[in-house]
């Protein structure tokens, strides 16, 4: 855990080097993305999704994690998360040095198949299996349940589904589960059932919200888990990555926006919103034409805006 | 009150045609308005502010409005609601025949002389004088009471200044108050308690929130306003408006996305969707450039979406 996070009451992840990029239309060269890591994490952002570790070729944008990770951990006070989607690319990542390392297990069958050609089950058994690998020293496992709230294949996904499967990832020893509504269809009344639910299952297990802001309920559905007590979240600078479904729609949550509901509330980040706008006019820059979102960034701070304490 | 309405758990208020417009940058022509408000209201809405009753030659974009009003009220079903700023405009108003006026009244001293060139203590008698003029047979009066939870002249708003507003309001007899966060300083902590105070005072007078998306949370606003009791909502269709201080930043809380939000959270509004977008289709046609806002009209609605009962 980085230093400075004991004053957070709400700790964020910043995933667009990771999430973001891998969506994004543009490239960011390898150099300017290490630049942008290290703009995010002074401005204070404890814990950044780097990148993953998925087969070399298939995601082009990705090609560079190894590296990515090694500049990344040279910064110090920043928790340098990657994901795998299966064993190798857990080997990888931990031969990298990633503090924590994330896996997608979707909810829906489909998206399952889909997004890492194994059925949930079997991907389940995939993490197990790093878990034993791991043994008692290596980097914190964390299961993500993706699609949690609906898929754009298979429609809804039963609550019992996402559930099971979260209560088996916990099982299978990972160090914590986030929930994710990887397609934006999430609302609120919805992210509070199944928080409740799972966290009546797992307890402290359930740990993150990796929210979308698609339909425009990101921020929403921010303060519903928020009220049912999540205090980690995934989001990404700028909305980057957008929507491959949804033309003009922005991707993860806009995290220059969520920082500034929570610090405006009362709720602090340990994150400073001025430098959040230099990290992010590092990332405009580095990705010239990509589009970009976020209200705050065009809107400025309310005249006479205090940070929480 | 409109017909069918008793099934709604949420009332939407349209605010686009006044609000939206008064702050838009380019015009629609009279006839084109009219054909909007008659597709606003097919889709279900049952209450559409369709003007405003300002000096005329002050803002061309309302000089219209009577002839508006007259148009609406042969729809039928709609609670055809005007801005007033003043005794003239109530006159005028209610010589038009709207159902219901609304007045601005800041809780902002500043914002109020800017506005309304009047004290707000000066604006209260303005409406109680408007509240005797009406008798018992005239149209429902409502007072909005603006930049109650912060101004771009004054900047913090104290709540105490708002909750006082609010009490004189409802003692000069309007028939309810609406809190309105005229330039999108709120933030959900606040809007919790600041209703709660107010509730607390006036009781079942205060009815609306009137929120603004400047700053991107104005979802998370009306959802913190429906946990806290709130079932009145003003908003525009596509965010139209913007902000005279943020370019690229949407106006007031989007009606697509808001009606979105509480059909998916199960909470009927009586609106249909899909004939939502139709409506949205003609007032893009009719304000060529004029920038629209809005996740859920890029997006689309998630597959196998079923609206409220």
């Amino acid at each position: 855990m980085a230093a400075g996070s004991y004053m957070r009451q709400v700790h964020i992840c910043e995933v667009g080097p990771r999430d973001g990029l891998q969506n994004a239309h543009h490239r960011i060269p390898t150099e300017a993305k290490k630049a942008w890591i290290q703009a995010i994490a002074a401005a204070g952002v404890a814990e950044i999704e780097v990148g993953s570790f998925v087969p070399p070729g298939l995601i082009p944008a990705m090609a560079d994690t190894a590296e990515i990770v090694a500049s990344a951990l040279r910064i110090g006070n920043l928790k340098v998360v990657a994901l795998a989607p299966n064993v190798k690319g857990f080997e990888r990542a931990t031969a990298a040095g990633a503090h924590k390392i994330t896996f997608p297990v979707s909810a829906s069958r489909a998206h399952s198949l889909a997004n890492v050609r194994m059925e949930p089950e079997k991907m389940v058994e995939e993490v197990r299996k790093c878990v034993r690998l791991r043994g008692t020293k290596g980097p914190e496992i964390e299961a993500g349940v993706s699609t949690a709230f609906g898929c754009t294949m298979q429609g809804a996904v039963p609550e019992d589904d996402v559930v099971r499967l979260a209560v088996m990832l916990a099982e299978a020893g990972v160090d914590c589960v986030a929930l994710a509504d990887t397609v934006g269809y999430a609302n609120p009344a919805q992210i509070r059932r199944v928080f409740r639910r799972v966290r009546g299952e797992i307890g402290s297990k359930l740990e993150a919200a990796h929210l979308h802001d698609t339909r425009g309920l990101g921020l929403a559905n921010a303060l519903a888990a928020f009220e049912e007590g999540v205090r980690h979240f995934d989001s990404s600078m700028g909305g980057l990555g957008g929507c491959p479904f949804a033309p003009g729609a922005s991707g993860n949550v806009i995290t220059e926006d969520l920082v500034f509901m929570f610090e405006s509330m009362g709720v602090p980040t340990g994150i400073g919103i001025e430098k959040l706008m230099e990290a992010r006019a590092h990332m405009v820059a580095a990705l010239p034409g990509e589009p970009v979102y976020g209200h705050m960034a065009l809107a400025g701070l309310p005249k006479g805006f205090r940070a929480a304490a």
